[in-house]
C-alpha cells in the first residue's frame, strides 16, 4: 500500500534506470560522459543542457536551414545567449566551410558552442556532424559541439564518442523510440566540466546534482513507469534487429522512396543526394498544385499520413516519414496512398508508377529478412 | 480474494455476457429463436448443433465444393448421420438446382437438415444461403437450415431471420472478429423444437438446458474475461462503423483486389462473377508457377502473409484474406507484396500493374472515408 | 493482413502450445499418457472424458459428498452411464473402505470407471486420491480412476502419475491458474487405450484424432491466443516460486485462517483435520446467524468476497477461498472483514480476535519471503 | 506510417489535454488563472513557477517543519532567492501567526511570496492553507501564495480558487494519481501577471508562451500518451466516486490507521489533532525499538510496504501511507502487517489489538459502501 518515499524510491528508481541508461548509451554510442534519462520534453532537456554549460552573454555558432536549427536559435537567443547565424536554404545542409571560417575568425574564442541539428526533419536533410567535429579539431577551437539527434538516433548511425560530441539531446518519440515523454541527454566530460564553469543557478536537472545522484544509485524524480517500459521495449527491438542492421534497412527504405519520388517525376527538398535523409524525405509539388491538398486527401481519403510544409515550405511539400519498424511493403503503401492523392489533387501521375520503381529497386537490393530464418 | 463460487458466479456471468449476445444477434441479424456463446472452436459448436437437433441415422443434404464443406460432410459422418453429398468442382457455389431436385425427390422427408456453407474460405466462394431457403419454401420441405457463417459474419450480409436459417456457426476469430476462443451459435425455434425430438445424450451444450439457465439469467460456464472484451471491442468496432458501410467496404475493397488480379493476367479460383467472395480471393498461378513458393516469398521476404492452396488447390493456387478493419492501403500493400513475391517466383509480372489497376478503381469508386470529417 | 488459414495455421499453434502443455504436464507431474489443452469449460472436458472413454450403459462408481461430486452423478447419467453412488455427509472426505467394499464386490468387473473429486471446493475437502488407487491395485480391479483436480491444481499437491490417475480434469481458471476459458485434460495410456474401445461417436475433441494431429504438431482449433498467455503467466509465476513452495504457502495460510476460526469459536465444515483443503475452508455459522448475512454484508460492505454455502450448506456456511498468489496479510484481511461481517451479522465475535490468532501462527510458522533477499 | 510533425502534432494534443486540464482544475477546485500540464516533474514544475515569477533577489517567507518545506527553501536558495524561514519542530504544522508577524514587519513588501507545504509526507501533518490567505488579506500584503499540494490533491481537499492560492503544484504520482510523469502546475491570474514583470530568461515551460499557445489549442511537447491515459483514468474513478466522497473516505481511513496506532500504545509525529494527515501518518517507535528494523521486517516478510523516517526522523519513526483507492479491509491488512513488524521488532504489541481498534472504529463509522448498491 504505501509506496516508499522520497529517498527510498530513487534507490528504487536507479535499479529500474541503470539498464535503460546503459542501453540508450549503446544507441548514442557512447563510452564516456554521462546519459540523463529526463522525464520531460526534448526542449526542456536542450535548456538544460544551455543553461547548464553556458552563460548568458556567450556565443554559440549556428547554421540556420530548416525548422529545428531555427528553433534552436531561437531558444538559445531568449536565453540570453549570442548568437551567430549562418544562413542557408532550407534544403541544405550545414555548411560545413562556412562553419569553418567562422570559426577560423574567432581567433579570440569567443564561440563556446557550435549547435547542428544532425537531421532536419522539415527539409528531409542529414549534416555531416563528424565534419563538424574535424574541423574544431583541426583549428584546435575549444567549443563545444551540440547535436540535435532527434530522428536520427535510432536508424540513422549516431557516434557520440567517435564525433567527440560534447551535448546529444533526443526525445524518446522523437527517434524510433516510444512513447513520447522521456529525453535523453549525452553529455561529454567535457561539457560536464563546463557545468562546473557555468554560473547559472538551476534547482532541477542541475547536471553537477544529477550526476552525484547517479553515482549513488538515484534519480532526482518519481519513474514514470509506463514511459521507462516503452523505452525498454524499444531498445530491446532495435538490438535484437541489430543497430546497423536498422541503419542499413532505413537506407534501403530511404532509397526504394526515393526512386518512388523520381518516377513522379518529382524532387525531394534535399538537393545534395550525400545529405538525403533516411527517415524522411521531404518532396516538392509542381507549383499548380496545392501540397497542402495532397496532404489533406493522403489523410482523408486513403489514411495515409504524410507530413505538411513548414514555414516558407507551406503548401510546396509533403513529408514521407519512413522512420520505426517499417519493412517494404509499409512503404510501398505510404507510396501507394501519396500517388492517388497527388493525382487527385492535380499532380499528372501514372498511378502504379512510384510504387513499381520502389518494388524494383527493393528487388534488386535484396533481402529485408532471411528467407532461410522462415524456411 | 475468494471468487464467488458456481451459482452466484453464473449469475454475474449473465450480466457480463447478455449485452454480448444482443450484439451478436444484431450481427447475425436474428431476432427470433436463441444465440449461444460458448467458449471453445467453432467445430465443438458445429458437433453440439448436430448431436442437440439430429439423430445418427438421420439424413442431411449437402455440397461438398471446398474445404470447409468437406469437413462438415466429415463431422456428420463421424457422428452416425446419412450424408447425401452433392459433389462440385471447387470454385463453384452450391449448386441450388441441383440440391433443389434431391429434395423434390425427398418424398418422404427422410433429409433433416440441408447444409450450406455461406463463404467457402478455400476458393473464395459466396454461395447463396437465401436461395436455399426459398427451394425449401417452395416445396415445403421441413428440413432444417444449417450455415457455416465464418469468414462471412461481420463482412459479407447475412440474414439469420430473413433467410430462415435455423443454425448458424461462426467462431469468433473466423469472421472479422477476434481473438478466437469464443463460439457462436444462432439456432432459430424449429430447430429449438428439434432438440426435443433428439434422442442422443449430451452433459455439456445442452440446447434446452442452457436455455433455461439463459432465461434465469445464467451461463454454464465461467467467464473467459479477455475474450469476452476482445468480442466487445470488436462489436463496437463493426457497430461504430455501421453494417452496411462494412459491407460495402468489403465489396470495394474485394473490388479492387479483383482488378489488381486481372491486370496480373491471371485468374480466381471462384468462376462466377456473381458468386465471388468479398473476403478472400483465391488466385490460380500459371501451371509452371508452384504457388507455394510465392507464399514462401511474399511471407519470408516481404512479409505480407498470403494463404496457401488447400486439398486439391495445393501448389496451385494462393489466396488474399481482405476482411477485418482494413482500407484501400492496406490493400494495396498486400498486392505489391503478392505482386513481387509473384514475379521472383517466375511469373511475367509487371511492377506496379496490379497495385495501379487497384487504385484505379479505388478513385473511380469512391471515397472510403468522407473527406468532410476531417475538413 | 492475411492470417493463414486452417493447415498452416495448426502447424503454427502447436508451436504456441508445445511449451504450454509440457508445462502443465510438468503442473499435473504427468510424464506418461497424453495432456490435451482445449478451448473451453472443464465441463465439456470431462464430457469428452466420458464420451471417449465410456459407453452408455457402462457403470462407473463414486460418492456424493458435495457439489461437485454431485454434478459428476448427474452428467454422468444424462450421458446415459449407470453410476453407483455412495452418499456421505457433505464435510466427510471419500469414503475408500466402502468405495474398496464395493469394487470388491463387482467380481465381474462392471465398474469401469471410479470418479473422485480431489478437492470439494463446497466443503473444503481434499480427498486421498491415492488411497483410491492403492485400493485398485490390491483388488486388481481394472476400472479406470478419473480425478477431479479442480481448484487443487497449482496449490495442492497432484500426482498424475504416481497416483496412478487415468483421467484429470482441471480449468484453466478453477486452479491457481487464469484466466478461464481453458480446460486442461489428462489421459493415461490406460485411458487411452480405452478409447478405442469405446463406441459412441464424436467429431469434436476424439482423442484418439486429436493425440494423432498433437504427433504431427497441430492443434484442432484456432488459439485463443490471451487465453494462453494468461495461462503461460500463471505457469512462470508457479514454477519460479516452486511448486513445492506453492503447496507449503497454500498450507501455511490455510493453516492460519483455521487458527482464525478456531478463534472465533466456529468449526469448518471439514470434520477431520486430515482432510481439510488448503485451498478453501468453509466455516459454519452459529444457528441462529444467516451465513448469506455475512456474506452479503462482507461483500457489500467491507469488499471481502466470501463464498456462500451451496446446496444443503446454504445459510449455514460461508467460505474463504484461500487459493492463488497470495500472502499472510492479504489472508488476514480476509480474516478481518470476515469478522466484521460475522459480528454485524450476530455472531458474537470479538473484532481482532481471528486476525491476532491467525498473525500468531503466521510469526511462529517461519518466513513467507526470506528476509536475505531484501535485505 | 507518418506521425505528423510539429505543428500538426500540437494541434491534436491539444484536442487530447483539454479534457484533462479540465479534470484536473476540477481537482484543484480552480476556475480562474492557468492550469499547465506538463511531462517532468514536480520539482522541475516548482522550478518554473519560481523562475517564471520571481527574480533572483526577490525574498520569500516560508516555514520549515518538514522534508518537503526543507527542499522548497534549498530550491529557492539555488535559484537565487532570498529566503526568510521560520523554523519549526518536524510534526508542527506551518505556525500562522508567526508567519503573520513575519508578514506585518515587512512593511514595504519585500516578500514577494509565501511557500506553503499543504501536506507535509514525511511527518504526516497537514496545514491550514485558508488561514495563510487570511493573514495575507487581512495585512493586505500582496506576497503570492505557493502551495505543495502533492500528496493532498485528490484525497484531501484543496480549494485553489476559495483559499486564493497563486500557485499551486502536484506530480501525477504525489496525489492520488497514476502514474508519475506528469506534472499539475495551477496558476491564478496575479501570479499569471507576475510572470510578464520577471526578468528571468527562460526557453522551455515559458508561462506566457505556454498560455499563449494554449489559448490557440497548442501544447508545446509531444504527448506522452500512456500518462496522459493513465491520468484520465484517475480522474474518471475520483469523480465517478465523487470528491467529497473521497475526501470523507480518506478522512475515515485515516482515523481508523490513528486509532490503530493508540491501541499500540504509540503516538503520531503530527502533535496537534487538528492537524493530523489524512493521507499519512508518521508513527514514533519506543526509544529502544529501531524503526528501519520494523521497515525491513513489514517489507520483507510481510510483504508490507512501510515508509521510513526521513531526515532527523530517520529510525525513530515509519510512516503509513492511506492514499489512493483504499478501503477499509486493505488498511487492516497494513495495520496486520504492521503490527506483526513491530513485535519482531521488539515492541511489546499484542497481536490484533491495532487491527481491532480499527475494526472497531470502521463498524461505528457506518459503510464506507452504501448496502443498497449490492443488495
Amino acid at each position: 500500500m504505501n509506496v516508499p518515499m522520497q529517498d527510498t524510491r530513487a534507490a528504487v528508481d536507479g535499479e529500474l534506470t541503470r539498464p535503460l541508461v546503459d542501453g540508450v548509451k549503446r544507441l548514442f554510442k557512447q563510452r564516456r560522459g554521462r546519459m540523463f534519462l529526463s522525464p520531460g520534453s526534448a526542449t526542456a532537456a536542450w535548456e538544460a543542457a544551455v543553461t547548464n554549460t553556458l552563460d548568458p552573454g556567450d556565443k554559440v555558432l549556428t547554421a540556420r536551414h530548416g525548422h529545428f536549427s531555427k528553433r534552436w536559435v531561437e531558444l538559445a537567443t531568449e536565453l540570453g545567449l549570442e548568437v551567430e547565424v549562418v544562413d542557408r536554404p532550407w534544403g541544405d545542409a550545414v555548411p560545413v566551410e562556412e562553419m569553418a571560417r567562422r570559426l577560423e575568425a574567432d581567433r579570440d574564442g569567443r564561440i563556446k558552442a557550435v549547435f547542428v541539428t544532425h537531421n532536419e526533419t522539415a527539409t528531409g536533410v542529414t549534416s555531416p556532424v563528424a565534419a563538424m567535429r574535424e574541423v574544431l579539431d583541426e583549428l584546435d577551437h575549444s567549443a563545444l559541439l551540440f547535436a540535435d539527434a532527434a530522428s536520427s538516433i535510432g536508424a540513422i548511425d549516431f557516434r557520440m564518442d567517435a564525433w567527440g560530441v560534447d551535448v546529444a539531446v533526443c526525445g524518446s518519440r522523437n527517434g524510433a523510440l516510444t512513447p513520447a515523454g522521456l529525453a535523453m541527454l549525452g553529455v561529454s566530460d567535457q561539457a560536464m566540466a563546463a557545468t562546473e564553469r557555468a554560473r547559472r543557478r538551476r534547482a532541477h536537472f542541475d547536471f553537477a546534482e544529477t550526476a552525484r545522484l547517479d553515482d549513488h544509485g538515484y534519480v532526482p524524480y518519481t519513474a514514470p513507469t509506463p514511459l521507462l517500459e516503452g523505452l525498454r521495449a524499444s531498445l530491446d527491438a532495435l538490438f535484437a534487429e541489430g543497430l546497423e542492421q536498422v541503419f542499413a534497412r532505413h537506407r534501403r527504405l530511404a532509397e526504394g522512396v526515393r526512386r518512388g519520388v523520381r518516377a513522379w517525376g518529382l524532387d525531394t527538398v534535399a538537393r545534395d543526394p550525400r545529405f538525403r535523409s533516411n527517415t524522411v524525405t521531404a518532396v516538392r509539388v509542381p507549383a499548380d498544385v496545392d501540397a497542402r491538398e495532397v496532404v489533406r486527401i493522403a489523410h482523408g481519403r486513403y489514411r495515409t499520413p504524410l507530413g505538411g510544409g513548414l514555414g516558407p515550405l507551406d503548401g510546396k511539400v509533403f513529408r514521407i516519414r519512413h522512420l520505426g519498424g517499417l519493412d517494404e511493403v509499409t512503404c510501398l503503401s505510404t507510396l501507394a496512398g501519396a500517388e492517388m492523392a497527388l493525382k487527385e489533387a492535380g499532380c499528372p501521375i501514372e498511378l502504379g508508377a512510384g510504387v513499381g520503381a520502389a518494388q524494383g529497386y527493393f528487388q534488386d537490393a535484396g533481402m529485408a529478412f532471411d528467407l532461410r530464418a522462415v524456411a
